[in-house]
């Protein structure tokens, strides 16, 4: 019986790290075969992927046929699974996401700051036709999507692309897992944490260890600094005790940007004077980890790919196709249809949220009312994402306004107007839509 | 390590079971104290049924300490599980439940027409009371409440009582799985209903079998007769294809009652004049049952009372504690707040939904919006059981009335007034809160 | 300036009294031509009701043109108003609608039973045509839509249509105003009744006087049989004691279907075997009047017309073109979308409110969370309702049969078949869209 | 007929504009008795303002008696409606509440920034009392609550007072709809303004005058800058035209603080330097303001007045007064429940709407969803709002933090905490509930 993975944006330097995950599934997700694709540009790069991946596969003896393509379509027959990790415009436009909201005095943030908007402007247009390919030449397939901003691209597909078989996922919710499980010495199978919210604006209200409550202890031992959430690509966190007894929430990385917003501009016009964004940085990892790739001794993931920031991107993939295939039905933090799962937000939104993974999809468990504490900030970023989503598809100038001007980020109106042309102008080959 | 279970309402005839499912779980969930309580009036009943588990236990090796008392503070020392099966009134209350309707030309329907509102009446200050002393007494113990109108009994102890570790079950959820797999020719454990409702008023719309969707299947057979759904209290059911085709709903045994109400009625009617009521039936098979108890070579649960009707009782309620104690994380379906999980019922509703089953309570998983063949009737069904919850509390004669109002068995604004009132009279005994 | 209203279905036996209402209303209104619309089957009573009508404008010597047409699109050229009243199939299918239930021990009721459900089956698809001429031919214009069952097909025009301006519109609300002023002895325009609810399923909650609280005096005088708020299409009320002090809720005279139904469908069967049913009187009634309207000598609304039911509909019609044509921001009672108005029903669907009556429309006033003795009833006749209007446009077996499941006067799911199956070969030929 | 007014906080500058508004709607509204009701060190003031007061009724020639006393309880014996106008703490401690939040940087923002947040924690206490007192002494009675934040004052009282006939009121939506009547040239009285928000967070999204729709005419001005919104205590507000087309929203002067945040940061540090704060300047105002009151001379409410910002208060408070004593049925804009006006709110949220004005209260006209743009926003806001309201009363620092955290002015956890320790430090005689 085959079973089949297809990679969108197969040339992705985080590409090894998937296909070990695959390889080493094998027991339970037999896949057979996985096409990589990627685009004109991309093709020194999936090549060499490719034949990094293939040595992986037969070091490893196992019975995966792997190839690359351009041809999409073709790729996409009869697959199972399609990841979907593109990044259009390449780090090059994400060092223009980052560097001009810099220099008016705000923060690009990549994935749901200025920065991520625009990314999400490239972006989302390009996966809805994959999607639209996907529902009519593999309907059965489900997309697992890694692209950010993924909560908002996720979104997108869902509500507005005919294929309804689409899951995103994040590293954050597992990363926050794992680290919770070492800071408090337990196997971090053991841990679940109720998650609240949106991609890369989740918080953790409760912690269990095999079902007992420890939410007290890891607030202890935040509040005692013994420990920070931050993976590679964030610089780390330090919430102070107040934020954290009075909100009584594990906030995610990401979430300093919203709370720290003025150390957090600070440093980054620091880094960007020294090292440049963080895209820039990227880039000059990127160049190093491909060079890596490209030699023939090379026969496994290196380990330099964990300073790239995705860590456990592999698991967090793997473990969900496997649980989908395998109709597991264990708990998985995925985004997907909220449907009442949080009543104070729009029922056909997309949230970050505590699911049980079937063959027939994440299915979430009830949350409730979410703590007036974070309620509000929570549905503003919700209605953000929304006029994301609608800018992205309709390219109305007026709807990218008012996602600027909605951005916790941008509060001034007139600045976000500036910002905003730059941007578009910048990145203008990539955004069709709004150059009609 | 102590693991004690209290069962309030011990004498039941039911008890065998449970005492059954104990002992047969002890490998998983070692219990080592079981104490039965009841009543003055059921004290020869308890410790026939307290005789009878003691030399279940002995013949089964194993090492549970089993007594029974009437002080029920006592019992509650130190419990972690507390199971109430009470019966207020007896038998006799419920053969008045079922004949004064009947009377006048209604179904009296023991858990949600005229005689479950009088059940509920009799029954809710009762556990009410008991909720509160758990609370004191034992106050992380999990109540799991089987008694009828469970459903009811349950958002009463959850919404207006204290102690809010309460889980309301059923037998019915559990009955359709096992006969959908017996059906399918599957394993029970593969097959997985959605349920969307409330207690006695559930309908499943999706079954899948190990993940995949087999509801058509299902459907196809129910049209076919090849199946029946209905346990042993309840006349068997006949649904027409149009039914199934056109709600396409698995509807539960209790529905009828209310989409074949004339026919119901019609058999109820001439049972009534030939047999008496369910009520009757049931007093005989109980004096029969005890009979058996009673026999000093009875050492194990007898196969008579699966007549009864309450067959998987003793599997429902053990599962639910083992998962529980283990935080097993499986799904199953039982009565618990709705927070969302279908967005057109009341918040703080009871209703019963497939839960992840955790060391700290069921988590519903999302159902969403209902759809329309049924939404409206459910929210119906809700409105009374918050009526006659209200009017079980309060006592108000104007709340009763409003209750038997809104139920769809009784359409008569004239005839609810004659029925309530010939009830409360018969009943005057064990409902003094509306003889204040 | 010109001010012209389309009357669709202007052959009706209660045209005189709208046209009446305009000729009255033109200091505020001052109408300058109507145009009265009909089908072939029509010609000789619209032309009737022409003739009348123009003795009537002459007589009170205004000016105003009237004409008559059977070229609908014509005839909305220009038009300000647009007022339907068209009954598809007439009142033989009327007689059909009440006669085949009865027949199997059903209510008929022509507006929300099995009855009033086939009349939306058969009326729904032709407005639909209307609104959609409407919204290209004077897309400005108000739809004010009198035909039955006026709410459904309110909902289907507003949320199936592209025409947004439409209103529904039912003589009960001012009736049950104006009675409860003659019972109060004050004058109707100081009456305000708290609406809540459906058309035909619509309770009162509140009456104030000039803005007092004078409910339960009408409460007590509703006790004392002092009055009743039924029209001449209705047989009277008869509410218990009981049944207003605790529901606590002015009911309409249409309430005693639900609530009396054993009671009505008796009287409906004694009158059927001795009169047929209101349909064939109505006909008599119809053949009566049309011989009264043929007299040259007759130039205004004769008495008779009022023995008909729709007394007040000109009231309610003038008023409300009027307010609007004036911008007046007075209170009326009509059928629009919910939109928050009462939380608990789904936003988009119709009910019918107390609006502030505007040029740009209806804006309902704020109702908030229903008292639960009605809540579920009125949202089980609201899934009915779209159960209904989804039938009536994709013509589907299945939606109908849920309709008929649904409501509360047919609760055998075998016998709904039986007469929905009937009725739909009877009425085959107005049904165009279930015989696809 | 006796018709007494109390107004709480009697010796504000502002109380010869009520006094004055209450004299004049003598024919419609015949106030017989007033008393002004102040705090010991506010004796001299409210003496000051009854003089003048009596030397005005005199002028005026007309019969009420106009008394003060520093006895709230015998005040209000047998009031009809109570204005609560008060300030804790006094100019002197609006001054800390600008003062301390731009120290470090931030707006102070007297409404709604931490400067407002500061003013609730002072004055709900207060007026919680009072709240008690009028349900006690004079239950009938109306409470005009004109206090700031008026619009968290109002919600207090309604969801954690006794007394529920508590009305909100601001001179806002009155202003805008005087200015854009004053735009088109057109009487105010023709034109409403469909306000959707909360109380200094309200916006205006239809322009309607007699009923038609004149938005687009009214933004078109405001992009030209033929006009601005802003009263005399607010500097004038300068919309980018990108903002107007954008949003498609009237902003309220208030809006400047979030949309325009850096540029009114920088003026107000400016202004800060140069003259001091808001507070400054306004106590200033205030000296010659009551110089010129205790001039015998004076016998009617003097122009200088109308600088001090609260043009309007008069006429907002008066015509609210006059149409609920006349049950008017016209519509005003004023703080009130929610109740699903806007689903998107919490249900028992106070929201700033269009009401119908009724003896029986507001009535609000139901909004519906709110677009995109401004949804978040006003959802976050509102979630500030409760946990003010919860701080307020409970007390707890914890609370206090949230509130400050989530204030779209305050964006750093760590600044936040600093910031509001000194402000309780500062205020710490006002504030006996944060010192328990
Ligand atoms: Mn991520
Ligand atoms: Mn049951
Ligand atoms: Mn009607
Ligand atoms: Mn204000």
């Amino acid at each position: 019986m085959s079973l089949k993975v297809v990679i969108i944006g197969g040339g992705s330097s985080y590409t090894p790290e998937i296909l070990e995950g695959l390889i080493q599934r094998q027991p339970t997700f037999p896949v057979s075969e996985i096409v990589l694709v990627d685009v004109e540009e991309g093709v020194e790069k999936v090549e060499t992927i490719c034949q990094l991946g293939n040595r992986m596969i037969k070091e490893a003896k196992v019975n995966i046929k792997l190839t690359w393509t351009l041809d999409r379509r073709a790729a996409l027959q009869g697959a199972d699974f399609v990841s979907t990790q593109i990044r259009v415009g390449g780090l090059a436009a994400r060092a223009q996401d980052e560097r001009i909201p810099l220099k008016h005095g705000l923060i690009g943030q990549e994935t749901n700051g200025a920065g991520g908007i625009m990314k999400a402007f490239r972006t989302i247009p390009v996966l809805m036709e994959v999607a639209e390919e996907v529902h009519e030449i593999c309907p059965d397939a489900w997309m697992i999507n890694f692209t950010n901003p993924a909560g908002m691209v996720t979104e997108a597909l869902l509500n507005h692309s005919a294929h309804k078989k689409v899951i995103g996922v994040c590293n954050i919710p597992f990363n926050m897992r794992h680290s919770t499980a070492e800071l408090l010495q337990v196997p971090p199978e053991d841990v679940l944490i109720r998650f609240i919210g949106l991609n890369h604006f989740v918080f953790g209200d409760r912690v269990y260890v095999g079902g007992e409550d420890r939410t007290e202890d890891v607030f202890q031992k935040l509040i005692q600094k013994e420990f920070d959430y931050s993976p590679a690509n964030i610089m780390p966190l330090d919430w102070s005790e107040t934020f954290i007894k009075s909100t009584k929430l594990l906030p995610n990385p990401y979430h300093q940007y919203y709370f720290q917003s003025e150390t957090v501009l600070e440093k980054d016009l620091k880094a960007y004077e020294e090292n440049g964004t963080r895209a820039e940085i990227v880039q000059e990892l990127e160049a190093s980890l491909f060079e890596l790739y490209k030699q023939e001794s090379l026969r496994e993931k290196p380990e330099e790919l964990e300073k790239r920031g995705g860590a456990f991107y592999s698991q967090v993939a793997c473990s969900l196709m496997d649980s989908i295939y395998n109709n597991k039905e264990d708990i998985q933090t995925v985004n997907t249809w909220n449907h009442g799962t949080i009543p104070e937000l729009p029922y056909d939104a997309v949230i970050e949220a505590n699911c049980v993974i079937t063959k027939n999809g994440p299915k979430p468990i009830t949350i409730g009312e979410i703590p007036a504490p974070m309620r509000g900030m929570i549905q503003n970023m919700k209605a953000m994402e929304e006029l994301v989503i609608k800018a992205s598809i309709s390219g109305e100038y007026e709807d990218a306004y008012n996602a600027f001007l909605v951005n916790p980020l941008i509060q001034d109106e007139k600045k976000a107007k500036i910002v905003l042309d730059e941007l578009i102008e910048a990145h203008k080959d990539y955004l069709p839509q709004f150059n009609r």
